[in-house]
């Protein structure tokens, strides 16, 4: 068996590279098969790789400069080669890595993929993914912010990735695909959702989608993968952060109001360790821009060790999946299906 | 002074007439200025108001007709006259009302407001608000599902009537207002947002706009008025109640689980009961679709007692203030600015 590669940008994010080694550390722990291209300064790296006692591990890439979390893209495309993100996307571009793993800069690192891995054939508009936490476990939302809009080819589209995605992420043999709407009845919503959820209800696709979800349905766990536009799915995403957050803070008010309080908060620490570790953002960590020839795996500027370990754990199993041979193929019948339904319009 | 009357749908909402006679009486105490006609099936109401000691504050309005929580609104529409809803609805429109409160079906009573209040001079679009509840109070959130989509002049529109609710159901003298975005950096976005923006920073309009804020930001409470199209805002409102429960739903798992985490739950409860106070969805209860001649309050269906009161108190707010006058004023103000724009253009 061929031993996977990933490629770390390992000079992207708020605490770099500290946090990022750190992350190396606790995922190398876990999956003692992979080995790690770690780009970024040399001098930066190489005392604290070997403190962590990977150096058999990783292969530093040295790379003078790094892209700052405030570059505009435009900015960051610019001056993109000499960076150790550039270095990072690179090297599964060449076939060197199975992923690429980066904290940095989103939009740069939206940028700097596409142009080095190009869109998939027949992808029009790649997607941007987030793991949400649920009542069952977690879902996959895309897209959360790749782009403004999104029509029906690309809801589509959407679908066929997240669903593939979802396969290899989460376990589940045959993920359920929802559409995000306003209303659950059918003939709700704007006309492209309509239509959209029209061609995803076509058995020829092979997916199993359920229908509308609304917005209370995502932490329900209703479906497996939420489909939507970049903006929606962008408000949503960050009104139900901004919700967990507001009700952590309210938790820790209730729980330092007083001696009764606090003993109480003592007594029930194993019960709240458990909700600590049930919202604890670094289990959702890691986005992917799904649709190009390459995976790269985007994750959060302030992720924990904890949380870059998911990241790389995600790209690790996007790499060992057949998730692109699957969108390839889901992307043909969809083409397909598109081909019968322009005909039957004649 | 000329005492209020708010007209009541009794018989809209899961538990009605029960829930809204318990609600009425809940809020007739806190109001003793108030009275009431409340529309319904007379055999149904009597014996509940006169056991609420209600019988001096309310006058029965009798309508054989319900419509139901599945009705569409088209077919609602058909037998409306004879509908206890269509009945408070037009008591506002009488006059007999300063402002009707009804829990039915949310579809039909849009409906009959517009039907029977038709929309305000200069209002194309009426736009349903939330109260959002954040980490300084509440916020309105507009709109929230009275459309599919919003173009700039409905946008500049929505923050003129939120600004004007907003200052008469939560006594600030100048609500702050952000147009929700998925970044708050100008020149993000859709074409409609910028332009929108744009407009919104007039000083003409006399608002005091904040530029664009993010989904995290409304639980922030960055501002006092958040103002978006339907759809997002929809999506937005019931991701955000997602969340929270499924919150709830940690906690009490978190809590439930051992002798010890029970102890500590009883220990801790004081601070508990605040942080149920603050996540108790019935002091968020009520919407109003703004931009009607006239005040409809649209009460969750399955609000409880407390909830319902809360939905009289916005009524009783909004029909006791200068809203009306406040927004045809900004509209003028919209109009004349918009006529300069054209004019800049030419």
């Amino acid at each position: 068996m061929p031993s996977l590669i990933l490629s770390v940008d390992a000079m992207g994010g708020d605490a770099a590279p500290q946090v990022v080694l750190d992350g190396l550390q606790v995922f190398a722990a876990r999956r003692p098969e992979i080995t790690f291209l770690v780009h970024g300064r040399a001098e930066e790296l190489t005392a604290g790789i070997e403190a962590r006692g990977l150096s058999e591990r990783c292969q530093i890439m040295h790379h003078e400069d790094v892209v700052s979390m405030s570059d505009k893209p435009s900015t960051a495309m610019r001056r993109a080669k000499g960076t150790s993100m550039w270095g990072a996307v690179q090297s599964v571009k060449s076939g060197e890595a199975g992923a690429a793993v980066s904290a940095g800069n989103t939009g740069a690192l939206m940028a700097f993929s596409m142009l080095a891995l190009r869109k998939m054939e027949g992808v029009h508009r790649p997607a941007m993914t987030a793991l949400w936490p649920n009542a069952k476990g977690r879902a996959i939302v895309l897209d959360v912010g790749a782009n403004l809009d999104a029509d029906c080819d690309q809801l589509v589209t959407f679908a066929i990735m997240g669903e593939a995605y979802a396969r290899a992420v989460t376990g589940k043999t045959k993920p359920t695909i929802g559409l995000l709407n306003i209303g659950s009845e059918e003939g709700k919503g704007r006309d492209t959702l309509k239509l959209a959820a029209e061609r995803l209800r076509n058995p020829a696709l092979g997916l199993d989608f359920k229908g509308y979800v609304e917005g209370n349905d995502i932490a329900l766990g209703v479906v497996d993968v939420v489909v939507t536009d970049g903006f929606t799915g962008n408000v949503a995403l960050k009104t139900a952060e901004g919700t967990a957050r507001l009700v952590g803070v309210y938790l820790r008010e209730a729980f330092s109001s007083g001696l009764a309080s606090r003993l109480g908060a003592i007594l029930a620490s194993p019960g709240l360790k458990r909700l600590r570790a049930k919202m604890d953002p670094s289990q959702a960590n890691g986005g992917v821009l799904l649709g190009l020839n390459g995976v790269v795996v985007k994750s959060h500027g302030g992720a924990d060790a904890e949380g870059y370990a998911t990241a790389l754990a995600l790209a690790a199993d996007l790499a060992g999946s057949r998730y692109m041979e699957e969108v390839a193929s889901g992307l043909a019948r969809a083409s397909v299906e598109d081909d019968d339904v322009s005909e039957a319009a004649q």
